[in-house]
């Protein structure tokens, strides 16, 4: 009977699922949307109902050993989301109380950065590395961090908020409340902000003019730069030149082995990786200097959360001495 | 037989020592001066040869369980002190593998500040604690970061140096070679710098106008804020902002449950301790917020960097199966 973990990763638009096995072979995905529940309780509905139907189609024997979840201000230390900002459900979220009612199988949560970094560790680049830090760029900035070969998570479960370090006190005002956070230089909305910005300080021809503010996407600027387009190039050269800077911060903090991008803007490719190594040996401690690789994600082309929600599984149930359910149990 | 522990804290003046229980009495403690000795060799013969002479002073059985050394630029995994600038041995010295030929026990080294750090869960109010923060507040700015009740010491060994985070990227020159890293503000030296700044800018009537630059200390300036003069307590101020924004960095990476203050500028007591406070909550990211004290460490009037130096033993050696070497044996 092959044995397999369900990775669940919340995102504020959709949420998605998978099965996979130890080797990171997928048996089955899906996804519902997630921003048309505004109550966790339909929300809880549908998603179960989606990975049950799933799991009907598969027609081999299996054992599920447990749930990962992924999710945005995800707590480790209580299953709950505290806070999200992009989630409908305000306040503190009991999620896996919640959702044990649907699944007998233990379970498990984090932030999704913090998942893509176990990710990264159970079946990508980080495979042999105890020390290292992953970002992902995406609508914000997340950070997953490991230490001695397990995720930092601090005394509350909610470690890892590099997207929230301090870049200018008094610059852009941050969806979290404060200003100049790293998130609102490095991720698709920064690099957003980044290119408008230019295109007000200068005179240079670009089709990004023709965008409107809600209209230009990351993956536009992506495009363009890939192209060779100036604007978008300068976009890139300023993001990452913030993005190294920072990231020099946290090497001194934690001293990592490999810092791995991921991400929209990881999809950018050279143009980020070798403008924020530049910027980060530029600020590096001398004493790293020569030590700390920085690539791309092993995952990027994979479903990485979905993989770094099941790496849970692998990597903290798998291991204990959990009872492994098999999959008839698996409906209360 | 009392069971005890050796500490030394190699520091660049003076080099100290003590041998301490596991309840923190001190059994005996002594220094040599540092800076006299410009081969590692003479400096361990003077070294081993204090420590000997003060052993032999002690009228109890006593079992050493190990020894600890603080160090600055001390490597954990290698036993090592690599590229010290305040010490006068270049390059990288095997500290451990020189001393062994004086003391046959087992020996642990690390920085000074992760030596403080441990002295704290050791010894002083992280007891409890399993997430927190040690900074030490001496001529530079050493940090010491513990999470999940173990220092982070990263890849190399050298994880901790959060004195070396970026202020400001064009800012005061650093001994490491970069600018406006966080120790040319916040330590011994950097509020000394601050002082000749706000003498420059302000024309506030201050004894401090007296001294040279050579001769002003960060003993003086702290005596002087406690006084109340304006420009001291300024200075205090400036430092306290940019402390306070930087440890909210930290925070944001490691999430901890307390920051312990430590040295000659925690001497200043609530006038460094308050205005810290206000500029992290300024910077904290909200979801941290009213979660984490920013204290006095409990071991400021103690020998601390010989405790924590100990207390390494008591965490690492004398937890593991290692033999316990009594007293007769300790020369070879």
């Amino acid at each position: 009977m092959r044995q397999t973990a369900l990775g669940i990763d919340i995102g504020g638009t959709f949420t998605k699922f998978g099965l996979s096995d130890i080797d990171g072979n997928v048996l089955m995905e899906g996804s519902i949307p997630t921003y048309t529940h505004k109550e966790i309780g339909t929300f809880l509905d549908a998603l179960s109902a989606a990975i049950n139907m799933n799991l009907d189609q598969i027609r081999e024997p299996i054992d599920i050993l447990g749930i990962g979840i992924g999710a945005p201000n995800g707590n480790y230390y209580k299953g709950t989301i505290e806070h999200a900002p992009n989630l409908h459900w305000k306040g503190i979220v009991p999620f896996i109380e919640l959702f044990s009612a649907y699944f007998d199988l233990p379970m498990i949560m984090t932030n999704d950065a913090n998942a893509a970094a176990i990710g990264e560790k159970v079946f990508g680049g980080a495979r042999e590395m105890n020390d290292f830090i992953v970002i992902t760029l995406g609508t914000g900035l997340g950070s997953g961090l490991v230490t001695r070969g397990k995720l930092i998570y601090g005394h509350d479960g909610l470690a890892g908020e590099l997207g929230h370090t301090n870049v200018y006190p008094d610059g852009r005002e941050c969806n979290c409340g404060k200003r100049g956070c790293l998130e609102t230089y490095a991720s698709a909305s920064g690099i957003k902000r980044t290119v408008f910005k230019l295109l007000a300080t200068n005179n240079i021809d670009t089709p990004l003019r023709s965008y409107t503010y809600e209209s230009l996407t990351a993956k536009k600027i992506t495009e363009m730069a890939l192209q060779g387009d100036p604007i978008a190039l300068e976009a890139y050269e300023y993001t990452s030149d913030i993005l190294g800077l920072k990231l020099a911060d946290a090497a001194a903090v934690t001293s990592p082995e490999a810092i791995f991008l991921f991400g929209g803007l990881a999809k950018a490719g050279d143009i980020i990786v070798e403008a924020t190594k530049k910027s980060f040996n530029k600020h590096l401690y001398p004493g790293y200097k020569g030590k700390i690789e920085i690539r791309l994600s092993d995952l990027m082309d994979k479903n990485a959360a979905v993989l770094g929600a099941s790496a849970l599984v692998w990597s903290e149930i798998a291991n204990s001495d959990v009872i492994r359910v098999p999959q008839q149990a698996r409906a209360v």
